[in-house]
């Protein structure tokens, strides 16, 4: 099999897509030296990959690979969808091997890959719930048991690791399965099955793995699975997005991670078809979530029941369901998104997702997790180490693993900038020039970012200013410059540029008050508190005896900035004199009363509070929390 | 077959209870002529047991037993715990055998009873899933497949027949199941089998059996299912119950049916047995209910996952749970709670749970149900003819069919009026005298209610108070009465009456503005609206085009209420002139922004709106609906 197409460990590869303006920097093309992303995710290459490796073992996940290659004897164990977390290792593995490769690594994963190899069928086959259980059963419960979903992190992870090593090994297991898949499903009268899996997946995956082989089948078939839904062979209702045609939606609805990974899947195949059908529903979908059915923490899918998003302004504080994994995919849809477009706005969604949807999923430790992410707690929801659906804590390790990613893309001899973070970043251009950046920040905790150029040449960099970044700045080289800063957009910088060059953009952070929309009761009257990308929160432990519940927050009341090097990893805090406002006795043991009969409460204290960023919230004594603060 | 014990076609049988202060009327000593219960009875009795025995048939639920007798072929069909359904039907016929006989009625019923004799096996065993399954798992699968659940309604049906009609063919059906179950379950010391059903019923429906029976192992057996609790027989989880020991626990938790069908049980054997360390935990469980976990509507179980309670102050409105059958539930512990204590506490609760949690879920025309009865909607959530799960028509039926039942209760020489419809009572004292009154109101829409004594003798009448009526008045024969009158109590006359001696009182409705605790924050700013016992809400349907999220009631504005006797079956309306606040435009297409962008919004309009009862709400054309209005 030869393998002709290979752009570096890019976590989306765009190069040929004709309707992407947009392509990514392999994951090695930055070195992270922040004090947020950096140590997260040398903790997933250095620990937690092995721990996670370990826990696959101890759940028997590769176990069920060697039974189904008669290395060892016993049935199926686990969850029918087991599968797909060694493949979400995998992929998180493989991203490893491109920033930080070891011979160690190298051979783990190899034993993995080859216990799949072991384990796959004569005619390309691979998932042991199947070959394990009832083998004629394989292909007829799609709704139910994710066959295709399972392969389809079969595939990421095998684009992953040959884009990261240049290895074939995966790839080939991968094609193997796609073909079969390929050769099975389409339309009754080409002489196949008609399908598509209740949970999305296969739909990017194999678009991806159509751009890594070279293979346009690939890219037929994800379009084939994508048109396939909303004629009932998925469940026929919300829940799995089949009660639609995916060109008629407009509502986010159903299981979260279904619906953005189908979003992900939908705009893959646009970059490739340009189909503005397709477009146009995901614009649809993009302005329905992100105007009526997101958290002010950006996390999606409210509801527990169906882990689904709930309908317009149902957005439950306490009772958020907020998958993790849900703000992961929502940050593969949209990166796809800024792909596609360039539009800022969609990078201003990544940075806040990440921040506050996905990064509190995680431990500060790094080795417990969220499955659900509150905004409100009464202080019994823990992270724990890992879950019987394990889902998050591999899906975070390959976010994590890949996260260099995401900062930069580039363009004909153009670099845009999406995320701020210190780092050094090595990018060639399609142009072919090679640009090497220097960025140095303490972002997002201040908004003075420094991108000193290290290499010569004429090309444009393009700087994100975040729609909330009003009065941005830019000097380049100590001189003010004349360019557009835009919130919401690029500040586009076209220079020759000399090695020694500095450009400083400074994104001044005022502390934000913001308000939800009226129909959104829970939280009227009250305020969620942002600074820069990073949204706040109380919680009880190092504010005393607080009730977050009765703290209100006077309208000229100061909330000050300070930086806590060694509180909590290193956050910067904001401190603010509140009222601490007693409940009126009337309310001891009474639920509702006449209006009248409301007693009057006793003077409201006056309380120095702190509040910390959300993403660090619970990792120290337990206790109530909130996102949303009441005003005075 | 001996049965020594017959009182009549009561709810449930305190003559014999130590430890409770009331014995119910029966059923048929209650001549309903009021506009709101008697219709829904009379079309309870008159159509809806036709039709549900028509769904009987039409879902194989009466099949099974035929299948299982051996009649006819075939498996078992349906849900596992669909015999229920046909038990809580034979409750409903057998009420009302009492109060509506016919002998069309009696044949019907005497038909199904054959069906469940003949589908009865030899050692008094009866369960169409088992005997039409895998017999060998019977007893093994307690946690999920309601086994003793069934049984019990099958008991609470066969002592209903018993004594509404004398008839001993349903009930001797239940004793040979009741004695196989009394062998069958107890501590493993005693040779028996340790175990508890994990969807709670059977431990009230063992008590009314003993209670009928004379049985007192039976009651014992109740007992002991009750303690068996807490343990990890069933399920070992809050969902079940089954977290802690009945006696310790303090908060309402877990599927919410089953918890209130929990209590009704331990009020039953509290009834018996006077164990105060039960007394204390269903005081606790109560006052974390009605002080924490309950809506305004008396609704209870708000959530939608495991159709459970909610922590304190979860109380989402338009995902709010609130299964009918919670509300009947609740009306059955209330009930014991008020035959065992006398406080008017619980009949207060079991009025406005009747009004205004258990009627939502019926339609108008009584042929459409409510399973969920959400407190605002946007016109989505309308009702339907039946469920596969379809615990909530026949367990309506049932209450309705029995509801004359609930009006008064008996002790000595007393007599208590708890509930306010127009009615002739026909009441035994338990002293021996025979008290015949007339009751003639428009209550709830009308506080006037004239009670008039149709017989003569020195009995205690007792008129409840509603803890919302603060300034009620009473003459009897038109004088002024030197009696108390303390809201959330009784006013107790004590006289020899003389047959024609008329009772006046007075309960003046104001409108009642009620405020929510200020933790549940959804409902911070607005107020609900009740008149007597009666909820009122804000539908769309008779406002012209009002969104009901944007009105906001003055103050001062007044609510004035008219009787509208055409409109939805007869109801008094409330009409006030509200202002309508349309959002400002910055909120357009927008879920969250910073306090100082959102824009100012235009003056609001004047409007006339008309609130309705909420236990009329959808049955005209779909539109949104709020019980919480806005404020100004």
């Amino acid at each position: 099999m030869t393998v002709e197409v290979q752009t570096g460990a890019v976590i989306v590869d765009t190069t040929r897509s004709p309707y992407a303006r947009w392509r990514p920097l392999p994951v090695d093309g930055v070195r992270l030296h922040d004090s947020i992303w950096e140590p997260r995710r040398r903790r997933t290459v250095q620990e937690t990959l092995a721990e996670q490796y370990r826990l696959l073992e101890e759940t028997d996940r590769l176990a069920n690979f060697r039974r189904t290659a008669g290395k060892e004897p016993g049935g199926f164990t686990g969850i029918y969808f087991n599968d797909s977390d060694v493949y979400k290792w995998l992929e998180a593995a493989a991203w490893a091997m491109a920033t930080d490769p070891t011979p160690e690594l190298d051979r783990l994963i190899d034993s993995v890959v080859q216990e799949l190899a072991d384990a796959q069928q004569p005619d390309g086959y691979l998932d042991n719930f199947y070959t394990l259980g009832e083998m004629d059963k394989r292909w007829t419960e799609l709704v139910r048991t994710h066959e295709l979903y399972c392969a389809g992190h079969l595939f990421q992870a095998a684009v992953a690791h040959y884009r990261a090593t240049g290895k074939e090994n995966l790839l080939g297991v991968a094609r193997r399965f796609a073909d079969l898949i390929c050769d099975t499903f389409g339309p009754e009268d080409a002489g196949k099955r008609p399908g598509t899996d209740g949970h999305e997946e296969i739909e990017m995956a194999m678009v991806e793995l159509g751009r890594a082989t070279g293979e346009q089948r690939y890219i037929d078939q994800a379009a084939y699975f994508l048109d396939a839904r909303g004629h009932g062979l998925a469940g026929g209702d919300e829940y799995h997005q089949d009660h639609l045609p995916f060109r008629e939606a407009s509502d986010v609805v159903g299981h979260a991670v279904r619906q953005v990974y189908l979003t992900a899947g939908a705009a893959d195949i646009y970059a490739e078809t340009g189909d503005e059908s397709i477009k146009a529903a995901l614009d649809r979908l993009w302005d329905n979530m992100t105007q009526r059915r997101m958290y002010v923490s950006s996390g999606i899918g409210s509801r527990w029941e169906g882990e689904a998003f709930g309908k317009d302004f149902e957005l439950p504080n306490s009772r958020a369901y907020t998958e993790s994994c849900a703000a992961i995919g929502s940050v593969m849809w949209n990166w796809r998104m800024l792909l596609l477009t360039g539009e800022a706005r969609y990078a201003d969604l990544i940075e806040t997702t990440l921040y506050n949807a996905m990064l509190p999923g995680l431990s500060l430790e790094g080795d417990t997790y969220y499955y659900q992410n509150p905004l409100s707690d009464d202080g019994t929801h823990r992270r724990r180490p890992w879950f019987d659906c394990a889902c998050c804590p591999p899906n975070l390790a390959r976010t994590l693993a890949s996260i260099g990613g995401y900062l930069a893309t580039v363009r004909d001899n153009e670099l845009a900038l999406h995320l701020y973070a210190d780092a050094e970043i090595d990018a060639p251009l399609p142009s072919g020039d090679r640009v090497r950046l220097t960025v140095n920040t303490a972002y997002p905790w201040d908004g003075a970012i420094r991108v000193a150029v290290e290499s010569a040449g004429s090309f444009t960099l393009a700087l994100r200013i975040p729609g909330w970044s009003a009065d941005a700045s830019l000097t380049i080289n100590g001189k003010p410059a004349d360019v557009e800063l835009p919130p919401g957009d690029y500040a586009r910088l076209e220079r020759a540029w000399q090695a020694g060059d500095v450009v400083d953009l400074t994104l001044p952070m005022p502390v934000r008050r913001l308000a939800a929309h009226p129909h959104l009761f829970e939280n009227r009257g009250r305020i969620a508190i942002m600074r820069g990308p990073v949204l706040y929160c109380l919680e009880r432990a190092g504010n005393g005896t607080v009730d977050p519940r009765d703290v209100r927050l006077p309208a000229d009341a100061e909330l000050s900035a300070r930086h806590e090097p060694d509180l909590l990893g290193g956050v910067t805090v904001l401190e603010v004199e509140a009222l601490v406002q007693p409940l009126a006795d009337s309310w001891t043991n009474r639920l509702y009363q006449p209006l009248g009969a409301v007693g009057q409460a006793s003077p409201a204290d006056r309380q120095r509070i702190t509040l910390i960023p959300y993403f660090v919230w619970a990792n120290r004594e337990p206790g109530p929390m909130e996102v949303w603060l009441g005003t005075a």
